[in-house]
């Protein structure tokens, strides 16, 4: 850390930080300029966590040089981290795909579902359990019910089940249908979930939050990290920006930037992110281009008739297509699928 | 809510949407303009909920006309709503000011804090047991211990408990010592927080979402009404944008906004809303100008050695000054401090 | 355009409405709700353009229902717009590249970028002669001589020129050098400009603003080609979000945004898009996959020692690999480079 | 600045660096940490504008510690600014209104307005001559005669003039009628245009760009200062946020920080701040109470009939309210009215 010193301050000002410093066991190294000191500060940053430092008379501003994460860094852990569930792989050469409806609303519907996607090839059969709504008029899903009709519809097809939890009851529920638990966007900084999640060992796909930089999302991770449950799948599905054509902004830029910083998987969810079906195909293609591990995608029978998400789901059609189109993109790129 | 076909819109299309709405129970009036034609769509959109209209072929899109909140605007309930505590109104015409540090850190700091609060009129004292911080390596607040040292300090002097709750446990160890739950930035949309919330009757002060539109804020608060707790206050505490210079934007058009479309009152927070204790004042001053109902501000003993926030805490002797101000200002708008 | 009317619109209130819409020449569609009014207005939106409906009593808002923009818009002009300058084509099967330093330094530097554009099939060569700069310390670029240093290098070896106009003298001063002007993002509402450039009939690469909605962006290009001159080409180069870990935020659903509302070309700008070289080879093949029609790139022969945007350049090494890379993606989409 | 290496940075890469940064005449300071080296640079910054230090190898990144402003700052000039014009000042105690219609229509509305301004003792006198719509197909203003009509009404009733230019040509025709310049938020950066109005001495009100940060609205000013021209009044008037319940978001923290670290005036606009008059009252309240110098408002005799911006127009009976309102405000924070 960096703290920048005001124009005005006095020599004391510095005496002083420059004692409370050793007397942190840090480091400390002070230039002076003509027209500032700055000091740079060494050691470990969490024995300063909590002192606030930018309130020390003379003190302009503090300028972190660490970054906030460790576990979930590619400095600690240089290597690309692989998952591994039953056969599956995520992270690895071939893509991930994770497809299904956004909530679960029958057993014909998910049945028909997971047995579409089973002959296409697919792992992974995701489908909500928990909605989280704007609005408390809205359909707010089947609840542990639907994480059962998921479990039974992916085993009975050989499937991978990924659904949201959303609170430590829905935690409980799904403990014994799900093969990943879905952290959503709206929960990345809801930390007693993420600890929570931390204690088990299930791997956890983590959404970005709306209005989170990448840095808080790496934090996040590192509260499920620093619980110990190190598998964890990042998932950028769009930011809030100022555009409405799209329902959020797909920011595929967060992919070579978390390949570059951190060790994680990163997948993209090109539903949310773009909240129209039109875009899923053309923004697939682009995600996997950039270099993400693979995708989740709204998939649904009749997206018609679906009672959340309608606008941005593919039906089997379409997302037909997006395969096919993605598999063309990733045998140049040195992926599979 | 109005249906917008395209331009290519078929009769055939027309009349689906037509025959669909009408079983719905739904009132149709269809425009047929030079380019395109426009289905205004009568009767109570909750029918339409879940229905993806936006699908069905020929339509462009939908425009919502009626807001997604119903409890919590003033068309439902036109006279202001004020929401009394012992001898404490909140949305009268005294300003509410609930202060205290960021975090309880000892009995000792808060029984101090208390004292001098409680001599300066003040009827509320804040302080965060549970403290959602963006690191896991950030102090994490005393949690229940934070509650009771809370509530013991407001009971020696006399003053109302507001604090955090974070998790459904969190809700349990606090209710039997807090008069007022908080509702984070964070959680807005922790939507099985607000329900369960939503079944006590306890006031709660529900904080605008980093990336919430006053819409969903507003809708966030349906979600506790619908349950059948209407004793609300929300609290502006800034919004995520590209300025970097405070911590948030606070957002002092919603003070307007809030008075115009909802009875419920509204506070503001410009301790986080701006992360700069030279910034409080000046901010309280206009929140207070712009019409908001009271102020929550962070306040320590020793803002320089607090666990969190300190550079965002007044001192005694600046919270001194911030009281002076604000009743002028109350003073000349048909207010009280 | 839908006029929503308040709750407690009168009988009268509608009455006038309707008689001012009338007096316009403007069709009329009443549909009286349970709780509101809404009335369809149908006809030109131009004869509306500048009567402050808003404002009459009893009105609540105003939604429109068509696009700001008429000539730039898909509807108006079906098939895909292709620009053809000498032998090269805009917005064809071919990818269009543009490439070269942020700013013209001197005769050396632009005549080995552009004898080693040329030999990598390149077709235009792109290079700044003004600068906008956020300081004004910063180098401003070599003005007039900068075109002529570019005109005189791209003659030598066979290019096209792409340079940058900031004002109408830059105009003057580029139209005998230039072959396709740029408009910058800080320059894409200067609406003089815009209209001056649409009086020439060169090509025009609009940047979108760091703070514009793909609307608003259409808009822009409206000006242009309302004042005569079709050829223009969008370029979408990020857009201003709270991440900093980025320069900007590449918002790659613009990509299939614009082809499905609009009829001209769009390329793509990967270096100011994300202000760091590492990136820019992904999102470029992410931009090609999302169906660009191109990209737009610097290229410095030493970026470590260029006056302007260093950190985000490639150089001529990391160009070829660029080049491999989009080839590959171009050529499992049905595009060629 | 601060450079920060990279962890895997070598000695020689420090030494290069050293050895490049002496030769500049800069002073260096070097701190070795557990995991990285940060340098300290000292000196003239101007001398590293356009050295891509982020470029050289082992550097990770670079942390600018001194503002990119200078002439602007409060730094190079602890006293506050006051400009005056005839008997009028600016940045004194006296608030400053500048009031007016968004577009000047005709002779009887601008000279209706002018009388109206003058009796309640309001100075400036603002309207559009060039109006920057974002559609080709709205009212454009009147040009060069908007300019003489509004020069006319002021001299014949005793105001001083306030007019938006837009391009050079602008300022030549404004020149001989127009006290104040106004440079527009979709002008902030047009630095040709910043130039041209530096080497005038007449005062210019600097609108804040829809997405500019504080630091890059200073440093807008300092393209006019530099110039030698340092008659600067700086205009919050909203930034662009998610938001879309305003038309912008008044950002009036920003009047406190200017006043910390600029000895510039800063007015606020609430009218564009917000895009609806009700909203214009309570923010103008609120502008003062956080320590504006004074406001720019839309008056407008008859709102509903404007050519542009009615909706945010208040009208003579509203401006009257507002005056009343912010008399009172000012009268308790040591301001007059």
């Amino acid at each position: 850390m960096v703290i920048v010193m005001k124009p005005s301050a006095t020599k004391d000002d510095i005496k002083n930080i420059d004692a409370l410093l050793k007397k942190l066991g840090l480091g400390v190294h002070i230039s002076t300029g003509s027209e500032r000191t700055i000091i740079g500060v060494i050691g470990d940053k969490r024995l300063l966590a909590d002192t606030p430092l930018e309130l020390m008379p003379g003190v302009d501003r503090l300028v972190p040089i660490v970054e906030p994460f460790k576990l979930a860094g590619r400095t600690f852990k240089p290597e690309s981290t692989v998952i591994r569930i039953k056969d599956a792989e995520i992270g690895g050469k071939k893509l991930t795909i994770m497809a299904g409806p956004c909530a679960v609303e029958s057993q014909e519907q998910i049945m028909q579902t997971a047995k579409f996607l089973k002959s296409r090839g697919v792992q992974f059969l995701r489908g909500g359990a928990y909605k989280p709504r704007t609005s408390p008029y809205s359909f707010q899903g089947l609840e542990e019910e639907g994480y059962r009709l998921l479990a039974e519809a992916a085993k009975d097809v050989g499937l991978l089940v990924v659904s949201e939890i959303v609170s430590i009851k829905s935690i409980e529920q799904a403990i014994e249908y799900v093969d990943i638990f879905q952290i959503g966007a709206r929960n990345m900084q809801n930390f007693q979930l993420l600890r929570e999640v931390g204690r088990t060992k299930i791997p956890v796909v983590l959404k970005r939050g709306l209005a989170s930089t990448i840095e808080e999302w790496l934090s996040a991770a590192e509260y499920i990290m620093n619980e110990g449950n190190y598998n964890i799948i990042l998932c950028e599905r769009g930011i809030r920006t100022f555009e409405t054509y799209t329902r959020n902004t797909l920011d595929l830029s967060a992919v070579p930037i978390i390949k570059e910083i951190s060790h994680l998987p990163i997948i993209v969810d090109p539903s949310h992110g773009t909240g129209k079906w039109k875009l899923v195909t053309p923004m697939s293609r682009a995600a996997i281009a950039a270099g993400a591990d693979g995708l989740i995608v709204e998939v649904h029978p009749d997206p018609t008739s679906a009672l959340s998400d309608g606008p941005q789901s593919l039906n089997f059609e379409t997302f037909d297509t997006l395969l096919d189109e993605i598999a063309k993109v990733a045998g140049v790129i040195g992926r599979e699928w």
